[in-house]
């Protein structure tokens, strides 16, 4: 059951898309203090609290203080508050009936989940403006059941974007990307994309090629697709301020972009250097940046990813000017350490300044809205863009499309990924955990960069991180600039990274059956132990076994050196030790504790009893997947009990 | 078996002190290949590399390459390459005979171990000229045995020092401190120090005091310890530049700060602004500056830590001046990226630049010699400094010390705390992870900062924190300036806090045998698996238990949210399941993997058969300690075969 309560007057996010009854009385469970502008409520010993979507720190919330700030954050260490995105739902479970709270408010908002007290749940808000929906029945996953039927379907990508890709920041020109698809092609390891970052761009400006780097782009587009790969564009918030530039020229003209508060322009840079940020939440606006995507449609791209847009500001020019200014007066005096501090105060202070965001307006629907009261909802309403602008340039076909920044909503329009992350062996954890937590929240379509994104990956690191990828319905291999390489054919045990991608590809009929029913049933792909297992208290404090879709469970190894690891079965179940999607181990297993040994080529899946895991015959891209010979492991079920879904994998549904 | 084979010309360290055969021949196992400057040697799939000290990452070094570079790193994430401490002693083991390396060179060294390739070990020199020390023998731990013997005895604290202490960057004054103890007391918690960090001294001068906020230093030091309670000064290795201060005045008159090459100031900002750097390397500077912990014996101080001695380096005075030289330029102009990202690296690059650390000089027994070639040893020198002093003003009686920054052969003049760490769950882990690997270089009296220095700690952190240190000699509570209050009296559940605090001064009869049985016969005190069951494969590739003494193994929580955790047992072992000194279960567990529940007040012990656990009553500080009151825990054996080591714990021995 749902009920909406509102407090104050929220600015509405548009992302509860069906109508829900308001509730009566005052908001249930929690104490307002008007004051403090907070709510709160008590935590029982075994309650636990699950959700926020893409944040920090295990599956289990409790113990932390999460904000809701989306924030360009480059390492994820455990002590951050705020990451990209903002979901701002959570459900309470464990004692008694299961509750779930929605608060949706376009604003910074923090759930300090017994971070202050170790038994109190307490929500501050920025302004206390929010509609809060409020859940209530016997089940977590029912409940998140209900709560994505308010929010809407969630996107569903074509079909060969469950394949395998490679991206790096960047491949600077076609002849790199030529070596990349050579270098593939050479490891016999499948692949169906190519990603571009931001190199690809005329001076990183939105919507334009770099001709010397990439002639003929519809050309190479079309090369590259004859090998069965795909180029997948980025795209960034900021648009850069340069005469004679279109999407400027014209953006500007028709006053498609933020400004300050008395109507002048609000610059700040980004790649590009200085920029204009478009007002996604002007309905106008979004339609017409929307349509800038069909400039690369026309060239035969068929996919994007939306970069940037929390607005990452990496400076504003009414900031660095103040700094400069004050950096003239310390020139020739005996500087000391507290000048020093001041110095480096300023220059840290730069970057995503909250006093820049508190300094650019927005119009929505006709009303002037200061941008840190609807910050979380702005790449929500990029991607919303490009989602809206699909339908009306490509209405029959699927366009892939994921976002950094995201808010509960932007799940109808695109999937995410969860940013940029490092070649930390915790990351490899940090991404299965964020898994379920997205997906109650309606991001389907996710994945974490394989291998991590900042500082350098090694090849052990690399092999077990691909182990999980294969189960996340985005799977891509992505590094950072001044990294060491690490496309799979880089390292020295190419034959088995060759292994492992092509038991991705025979395993994408099960993973886009499972992601299809998910979506269509607005479920859940990738599943705690603790909502399958509710009543089981030790599968329910179980964080690093995930199941993904309705017939296995996976428990990757994230531990350097390790040859093995534990694995609690709250059921008992199928070890398949797979070291190829044709050679593997199977083995029965009963429900309780077990360590499974597991060498670096070696993954392991748990089947559950009564299921089936349907396989395919190798295939070297997506297209060529040969539905027609699809062999099964089962444990106690036999084939026909697999309900497979099919369709063309591009119309749209 | 040592040998020992110089390569090139190295500069001496000291560091070995026990004559050692030089070998016939060429080095044995390695390739040298002199154009790379280089060492290669193959390992086998089943080898473990073990060693290096303090560093990242688990206790198997392999896959990653580790940098000896003492480095004032303040976050220790995995992909961190040098910490800040040098100790090049590795051993290799798990196929055919144990293999041991010293690689004695004071300049910089890397180790990369499986990084590159993953079945390769190679060291590569800034300059090839090093002694390597070659072991081999049969057992990891007795390897360890010889090679200790070479360096010496390992530093021995007071007992005192075994006790608990509270820290804080900073407590401001003589009635913060008053409070702390206070708190302290009010809970009823046992406490034997409180550390003063740099903000006692006047304007961070080492050997002085800030008169203003601890008048009457001598009568505060002596109201402190008829409480029980020892102060803890910190002393930084940077020496204010500042008229008429004692220690700056006398060591530029006799010469005994570092120089450029042309003999000039070579003058750098840390805490105090601008300093001159001792010249530790200088064994008449070096007796100069022992001299002055006399300074504070005089006032009743019996302790110091040793801090900001690797050296950090906030900025040179040469490299600030160019950095306003550049600046000056930017102003009014139209700042792009490339300018802005040109500025950052350039404010970035002012701290610890390699730059900076080849721009000074020493004289070494009347050679003078160019920083970075010496750079490792650089906190050895000021901690044997300070050790040697000791020696001299207070012949009879210990004195505490420990260091940030060290190299093998300090080991004999102090202990070492982990530096600057953060309230991550995985620094509990890297701080288990970083015991045994101090212990092998000789560094008994270590341990971390409980709760995590940097960033902010929560309730549950610091109490499983503190279920780890309470077996770590150095046991000590820190925080930072700007982070959550962390002192075990500010949280909720005081009462579980002061009963894990109460053990370990129950303990202390235990911890102190043990220790010391290590430090005089050159063995270590914390064993990893690895070392104690080699022939164990599941025990070898376990690096989340340690041995502490030989009694017990321990398995510390430290998973937010977890009840329990996995343990293997490579022998049959009691499980002690510790809630208060007085209050645990005890169950007997066969050889083997279990999961084992622990609560957040419950901490887990496994005492080996054939062993016993000697328990004090509770005591509300070290010298409050009754050994005669003695009670056992034993498991097949009689508290009559536990051999107690017994001392006045503070005469010198």
């Amino acid at each position: 059951m749902i009920r909406k309560y509102t407090i104050g007057h929220p600015i509405a996010t548009e992302s509860v898309v069906v109508p829900v009854p308001a509730g009566e009385g005052p908001l249930p469970y929690f104490s307002l203090d008007e004051a403090e502008k907070s709510l709160s409520l008590g935590l029982g010993d075994n309650e636990l609290v699950y959700g926020l979507g893409e944040t920090v720190r295990g599956m289990n919330k409790r113990g932390w203080e999460y904000i809701s700030n989306n924030t360009d954050e480059p390492h994820h260490q455990e002590d951050r508050r705020s990451l990209y995105a903002s979901q701002n739902f959570i459900l309470i479970f464990g004692e008694g009936r299961v509750k779930g709270f929605y608060i949706d408010t376009p604003g910074r908002v923090s759930f300090d989940i017994g971070y202050s007290h170790g038994d109190e749940l307490k929500i501050r808000f920025a302004e206390l403006d929010a509609d809060i929906y409020v859940l209530e029945g016997e089940n977590p996953r029912s409940l998140v059941r209900e709560f994505r039927k308010i929010t809407g379907r969630s996107y569903i990508p074509p079909r060969w974007a469950f394949g395998f890709g490679q991206s790096r920041w960047s491949y600077m020109n076609a002849d790199e990307v030529r070596a990349v698809a050579d270098g593939y092609e050479k490891a016999g390891i499948p692949l169906d994309m190519i990603y571009l970052d931001i190199d690809y761009m005329d001076h990183y400006k939105d919507f334009t090629l770099n001709e010397e780097a990439f002639p003929d782009f519809e050309a190479f587009v079309s090369e590259m697709k004859q090998r069965h790969i795909r180029l997948i564009p980025i795209i960034d918030a900021g648009v850069k301020i340069e005469e004679g530039y279109e999407v400027y020229e014209e953006g500007l003209e028709k006053g498609y972009f933020v400004t300050k508060e008395d109507g002048s322009d609000f610059v700040a840079a980004v790649w590009p250097g200085w920029v204009r940020f478009p007002d996604f939440l002007n309905a106008d606006a979004r339609r017409w940046f929307g349509d800038k995507y069909r400039l690369l449609l026309d060239k035969g791209i068929e996919g994007f990813w939306n970069d940037m847009n929390e607005p990452a500001i990496f400076f504003s020019q009414d900031r660095l000017n103040a700094v400069f200014e004050a950096l003239s007066d310390y020139k020739g005096k005996n500087l000391d350490l507290a000048k020093y501090n001041e110095l480096m105060g300023m220059i840290w202070g730069l970057g995503n300044s909250p006093e820049d965001y508190r300094s650019f307006w927005h119009n929505m629907n006709g009303t002037r809205v200061r941008h840190d009261r609807v910050h979380n909802i702005y790449g929500y309403n990029m991607t919303r863009a490009a989602g809206e602008a699909f339908e009306r340039l490509s209405p029959d076909r699927r366009i892939l499309m994921f976002s950094r920044s995201s808010y509960i909503g932007m799940h109808r329009s695109g999937g995410v990924w969860t940013g940029d992350n490092c070649s930390w062996w915790s990351h490899i954890l940090l991404n299965l955990q964020q898994m379920p937590a997205l997906n109650m929240c309606g991001f389907l379509y996710c994945g974490g960069d394989t291998g991590g994104f900042n500082c350098d990956a090694t090849e052990d690191l690399v092999m077990r991180w691909t182990q999980l990828s294969i189960f996340t319905p985005l799977f891509r291999n992505h590094a950072a600039m001044n990294t060491r390489r690490q496309e799979l054919y880089q390292f020295d045990r190419i034959a088995d990274l060759k292994k492992f991608v092509e038991l991705r590809y025979a395993l994408i009929p099960y993973i886009y059956s499972e992601f299809m029913k998910a979506a269509l049933g607005d479920d859940m792909y990738f599943v705690p132990l603790a909502f399958a297992y509710p009543e089981d208290e030790r599968a329910v404090r179980t964080e690093d076994q995930i199941l993904a879709g309705e017939s296995i469970m996976i428990a990757p190894v994230y531990t350097q050196n390790a040859r093995g690891r534990y694995v609690y079965l709250p059921e008992d179940m199928k070890l398949i030790r797979f070291r190829a999607a044709d050679d593997y181990d199977e083995e029965l297993l009963e429900k309780g504790d077990h360590y499974v040994k597991a060498e670096l080529n070696e993954l392991l899946v748990f089947l559950l009893r009564g299921h089936v895991l349907p396989l395919a015959k190798p295939a070297s891209c997506v297209e060529e997947i040969d539905y027609a010979s699809l062999t099964y492991i089962s444990y106690d079920s036999d084939p026909g009990q697999y309900e497979l879904y099919t369709d063309d994998g591009e119309t749209r549904i």
